[in-house]
């Protein structure tokens, strides 16, 4: 029967990222619980929602944990509710103790706590990943491109292959990665420094959502593994598994437009705070959307709505060159877009009112573009 | 037709304050406006929820707010909508200028935003305050004689009266807070230094916290002016009415017990958090208690679910005089009472497990005292 003591500020940080994949609203009841097992080497902290898996250990070798083994075995926890209990504890040292009919006593300074606990065989097995070749991934890169291309993919789970993010690595070093809800799409190309196997995978947006969130920039490296129908994201203490979508992702470099009638360079910051504005209005109209200008070299920004009122600005673009132009889109997207964009300037090019344009950062740098559908107004 | 140019910040703050009487959801949908009045002297903005008012006071003499008033008039404008715009405009000064059909432009740097107004005609009369003299308290003493009660009011409508916070000046400088829902009671005295005329007022204890929320601590005093059924509390600029509960407010003063058979004293803090813990389990339990065990100088707390688990703590306790004694209790009316102690130390006196207990600061100063009422188990 389990028995050890640790720090409880480290206990509850691993516990709390465990946490990000356990609902407490999940049709299998068993997943609400966190899944402890101890042995001499440390604890291992398992959470799933049946999409993603997260499993999160501390080393006995670990000082600030101060882990302490005295007993092993495994045994199943209420999630929530444990943490709120560890978290409530008065000292700075937990002491852990199973006793009969899988109790836990936590005992914390004077304070004596007994929780009911659940047979570790309850819980079901997690997708082992086949020891391939992992690839080897720098954290920070992997995080700035979710985050340059998952918010466009689709929230609708009417083609639930558009909900995930297409990664393709080809000739060993070049990724791609792009997502659409077919109303706007982002794509992000990536040269990579080591070589890894080609693969060809659809990615839940969601679940690369939390994997910004479970690795700090503080790790430096993940290693990625895939198996036929999961992705497994490692650091030295945590284990990310993700399930993979099913299908054939769109053919989505067909869509990339290579010639442009009118360009015009933009602040990120400016054109952003102006669209907002632009939103606030948009919003109580028919169709939702801005109209943008390009006359004489200038750009102005109009939304009229009947109920409650209209806006009209003039945007500084930093440049404009080719034909005038009237095109109307949806400015929550555009706002997106340039959310999206680190660049202080961005390029947005056209092609024609009814045709989608390009929003690029303004560099010689084309290895990130995004790509908007207008609306037809009248 | 009104025209007047302000600083953005200065008017966004004051808009905010108005905002917080404003609700989006009102039975009067005229009430989701706010009403704002230009005088050749400064601009008021006026919101109500039917409840609570708040009139807020922009002057031009006011150097921050930097106004500049042209044209002089009245106008009403959906508050949540127009807050938005003008938080989103691009300058440090917003020009407002009405035009016909009771519309405003707004415009901002390059932005230029129109909105669709309301006659102000149209906004209900908020009933005045007759001109008495007003009662002068200190808003740092009063916010937090409401702290100190308002939390103990009832939140059920059954008893609409105990929704309130009872007022009582007697003897012009005697004032008494008291708030209850009947399980528990929170009283605090005290003893003002500038005389008034006696009042016994009830006030709705959701518009006492709105006040909290309005009155910074900047404001050095407020001017409390009484009328029927209504209640102003003034600053420079902020007028604040609510309406009054009717009703007589049930006699308190007979429920607060004279002697008691044990008392303990504990560090405020750590009584707190061992309640915490407590109540982690009691919400576990068929009657949500957890049991104080008081015997030969020393306190334990337990807790048994029979679902979840269960806890004993022994409690550090200062000071234990009188009879050993059992109590059961919900730990949240413990915890409420401690969070509005703002003395390190407690002192919780009995008479006995069927007989509301006291907490009081520990100190000579009787002025603050709560019952809690305990509840009978088995």
């Amino acid at each position: 029967m389990i028995q050890f003591a640790i720090n409880k500020t480290v206990f509850l940080q691993a516990l709390n990222i465990t946490k990000r994949a356990i609902s407490s609203k999940n049709a299998i009841p068993v997943l609400s619980t966190v899944k402890i097992d101890v042995t001499t080497d440390g604890i291992s902290l398992t959470g799933s929602n049946g999409q993603i898996s997260i499993e999160n250990y501390i080393s006995v070798q670990d000082e600030n944990a101060g882990l302490l083994v005295s007993q092993t075995g495994s045994i199943l926890l209420e999630a929530a509710f444990f943490i709120n209990v560890i978290s409530s504890l008065p000292d700075i040292v937990v002491d852990f103790t199973e006793i009969e009919q899988k109790q836990v006593v936590l005992t914390s300074g004077k304070s004596e706590i007994t929780l009911k606990g659940k047979e570790a065989e309850l819980y079901p097995r997690l997708q082992e990943v086949p020891a391939t070749t992992p690839l080897v991934l720098e954290t920070k890169l992997l995080k700035q491109t979710i985050n340059e291309t998952a918010f466009a993919a689709s929230t609708q789970e009417s083609r639930p292959i558009l909900t995930g993010v297409h990664f393709v690595l080809s000739n060993h070093t070049e990724l791609k990665t792009v997502a659409t809800d077919s109303h706007r799409m982002s794509q992000r190309k990536l040269q990579l420094e080591k070589a890894g196997d080609n693969f060809n995978v659809v990615i839940p947006s969601r679940s690369l959502r939390e994997f910004t969130s479970v690795f700090t920039d503080e790790v430096e490296t993940v290693e990625v593994f895939f198996s036929n129908n999961q992705l497994l994201f490692r650091s030295d203490h945590i284990s990310f598994y993700t399930r993979l979508l099913e299908g054939t992702y769109p053919d989505t470099d067909r869509l990339i437009p290579a010639e442009f009638n009118t360009s015009a360079v933009f602040d990120t910051a400016n054109l952003r705070h102006a669209m907002e504005r632009a939103r606030l209005l948009s919003n109580a109209t028919q169709n939702g959307t801005v109209k943008l200008e390009i006359k004489d070299g200038s750009v102005t920004a109009h939304v009229h709505s009947p109920e409650v009122g209209k806006v009209n600005e003039e945007l500084d673009a930093l440049e404009v060159t080719g034909q005038d132009l009237v095109i109307s889109f949806n400015p929550s997207y555009l706002i997106d877009s340039l959310k999206a964009v680190a660049s202080e300037q961005v390029k947005v090019s056209f092609i024609s009112p009814v045709r989608p344009f390009t929003v690029v950062p303004n560099k010689e740098d084309e290895s990130f573009i995004q790509l908007i559908t207008p609306v037809r107004t009248n």
